[in-house]
């Protein structure tokens, strides 16, 4: 009886002492996360390539140097398989800007060119301005209404944590110089899309021209100008701008996607893709944009590859080209579109480092519970349940539409957008404690994903 | 015995109805103050003057446009004796300005020139860039130490109420550029002096050479331009900086002070001088610096003369040039040294529009009981007793040297070096809670010096 009351016992201690492999599995991912807490890794990663390299455009050397750069970070991290996926695209520079008021009130604004536009004449046009309290009202102007005239966009921008303010400011900019010249505009001021109603900083970001309307130049304007220039106008309609832009379209221009892996032990061929990108605009050292991103899921999975190898593969992808129109990504696809199955979940860091809070999916229903089961392990991380709706991030969307699971972990942007695609994006503006969270969230999100039982499945469309 | 008794009363009732005349001057000091509350006035004039002008560069068509701005506005708001004082002054252009950071590292920093600074060569300047710790460090450095270098003259500046922090970080910016000179370097890159170490925005300023060292370029680089640069030197000593810079001192251009007036009823020869300039730097419309200040003083005599004619004369001066060193006021006290007997009080408006906190006193010590009697009044307005010393502020410190008794309102200046000569220095920066404030307190004052028995007596030396 004693005997049989010891073989209990030990039995009884034996599933204590060693939990079963699902409870490892969370084990593994709380030491990964107690372990990047800790780190000051993915700091270091962010203030290296904010400082040796800086601004990093898209198709420029400084691109060219910031894959130099990656490729032996990520080499001398001991990732394997290292490697650049280079592709061309179309180049652009700024240049220089000069949007001066006509007289009785002259006077310079403070503007930046929208990327990818294209410059003015040489020696700059000089037109009447015509305002639109905000894009809805630009569309609704008739065709053929603002021949040989300037438009100004005009508009607020909410602050949202998850970024909705974007999707509702951000028109005027992507399409605003298309609409514009569809109803004859010469150029296009739109005032900056940004948080920031006190900062003489304009936000750039990229404009998408139209085939069927002629490529207008097209600048943003600060708050504050765009403020003044609103005022000027209520006082004299009418008014003149002498707006002179010397940005251009270069010729084809090189660049490329940084890879790196941890092979997986079991599975290897299924891939979890970790994204960010390497490219920021020029007129900032890309700290939030996509400094972080880089630096998060870097260092998340150097946490991961001194801690053990996964079953399934990590892949490290920091896309080129994204602000342009994620050109990388669209070349990623294009490369790997014939072995699109191996890759068996997507997302990426590219909203800042703001802490997340929140877990979207865009997986197969089936597999939801598989997501909770991760998401319990982040709650003590702060991340909430999100929506049943994900496309993983801005360059990985290109392959969730094709079809792969995806999982946006999303940073909190209360503040992004006071400093998203002007010059204040640099370094200071990131909080050393939220990195640290956003590595750990990553690190324990890629090694549950990595190491699940039956993994993620396609899901239906 | 009761006719007896209805006479007293009828005597107190007289007592308690009429006040006595001190008790009269406070209560209109108090109606002003009431109005000053509640007026829009110095709102109007501030948007009118940093909307309708814009920057006003000392010397410059814009500052000149100021003038006609000013002349105008007096004139029409009903104000005797307006008329331009005008004075030549050496002009300056900021030009443009390109430094860049040498191999490996190559990477624009944004910088500005500061004030009256010469440019570089045609084509720039490539030499390795020296840092010091502070002003006190390149103090130390031997003579002929920074022979064909650039010197980076680094530093923190304190946040304080008073101001104080300027002039403990001010002097890398005055003298800087001359004492690097003198040592042989051949420019010099500062650590802006301003206290918004997260923004890209550097603060111009003036600086002054000397006769025994040649001029060299100047330029202050945002705070996280400068926070890039230390790291950066801190990774590479020796690094090298590519700095083009075409700022030019121009030939001789026109300024003028513009004056207006409120003639005294009882003592016209009595003038109690309220100050602002009239100019900004050319990088942002002014209008903390001084715009605020204009407003201020302008609309405080305005209050009064739509109140009744004060027993002195109450004068606004709105100094031209006082950003490249208080050459407008220079050239009043030089026009007016004949009768500068005539001035008894001088105050100036010029550290923002943060509220009125303090005031100090820079009066004949048998004059303090007079001005306790003008704080008692601007009590209700949050205005605490301050030093026994005082210059009225930047304009009329040179009056007040002079040994004109002065007495200054000090505006609270927490905020104030977030956006002093930057770009920043906007409309929308000015809180107009705060601005009626000030123009209560200097409404408030104006009155009470203007009326008060005996008036002020010079200042012992």
């Amino acid at each position: 009886m004693i005997r049989y009351f010891l073989a209990c016992l030990s039995m009884i201690i034996a599933l204590v002492a060693s939990p079963s492999i699902a409870e490892q599995l969370e084990e593994q991912a709380n030491e990964l996360i107690d372990t990047a807490l800790q780190s000051d890794l993915s700091w270091e990663i962010l203030e290296s390539l904010t400082t040796e390299v800086g601004p990093r455009l898209a198709g420029s050397p400084a691109e060219a140097r910031a894959r130099d750069w990656a490729v032996a970070k990520l080499s001398k991290l001991g990732f394997s398989n290292v490697h650049v996926e280079p592709f061309s695209m179309p180049g652009w520079e700024r240049g220089n800007i000069s949007i001066k008021v006509g007289e009785p009130y002259s006077q310079p604004l403070t503007g930046t060119a929208l990327g990818k536009s294209v410059g003015t004449p040489v020696g700059g046009l000089n037109a009447e301005v015509v305002r639109f309290a905000n894009y809805a009202e630009l569309l609704t102007a008739k065709e053929g209404s603002l021949i040989g005239k300037i438009a100004f966009i005009d508009g607020e921008m909410v602050r949202t944590q998850d970024g909705a303010g974007y999707r509702l400011a951000g028109p005027r900019r992507w399409s605003g110089p298309y609409e514009a010249a569809k109803r004859g505009a010469i150029a296009v001021l739109i005032r900056s899309v940004g948080t920031d109603i006190n900062s003489r900083t304009p936000h750039t970001g990229g404009t998408t021209y139209g085939d069927d309307a002629p490529r207008i130049p097209a600048a943003a304007l600060s708050n504050p100008d765009a403020d003044q220039l609103a005022r000027l106008l209520a006082i004299k309609p009418g008014l003149t701008i002498h707006f002179t832009q010397t940005s251009r379209i270069l010729t084809e221009v090189q660049s490329g996607n940084v890879v790196a892996e941890i092979p997986g032990s079991k599975f290897p061929d299924e891939v979890v893709l970790l994204g960010a990108h390497l490219d920021s605009w020029d007129n900032s050292t890309g700290a939030q944009d996509d400094g972080s991103g880089v630096a998060i899921v870097t260092a998340a999975a150097k946490i991961i590859l001194d801690h053990g190898q996964p079953e399934r593969t990590i892949r490290i992808v920091l896309f080129g080209a994204e602000e342009p129109g994620l050109i990388g990504a669209r070349a990623y696809l294009k490369a790997h579109e014939n072995n699109l199955d191996q890759i068996m979940m997507v997302t990426e860091s590219d909203f800042g480092a703001g802490r997340v809070w929140r877990m979207d999916t865009g997986i197969a229903k089936t597999d939801e519970e598989k997501a909770d089961r991760i998401l319990a392990v982040l709650a003590r991380l702060g991340v909430t349940k999100g929506l049943r709706t994900a496309t993983g991030g801005p360059d990985v969307s290109v392959l969730s539409a094709a079809g792969t699971p995806a999982i946006t972990l999303k940073q909190n942007g209360w503040n992004y957008f006071d400093i998203h695609h002007t010059p204040n994006d640099t370094l200071d503006k990131v909080d050393p404690e939220d990195l640290k969270q956003n590595t750990a969230v990553y690190a324990g999100f890629a090694w549950m994903v990595a190491n699940i039982k039956g993994g993620f499945n396609r899901p239906q469309n």
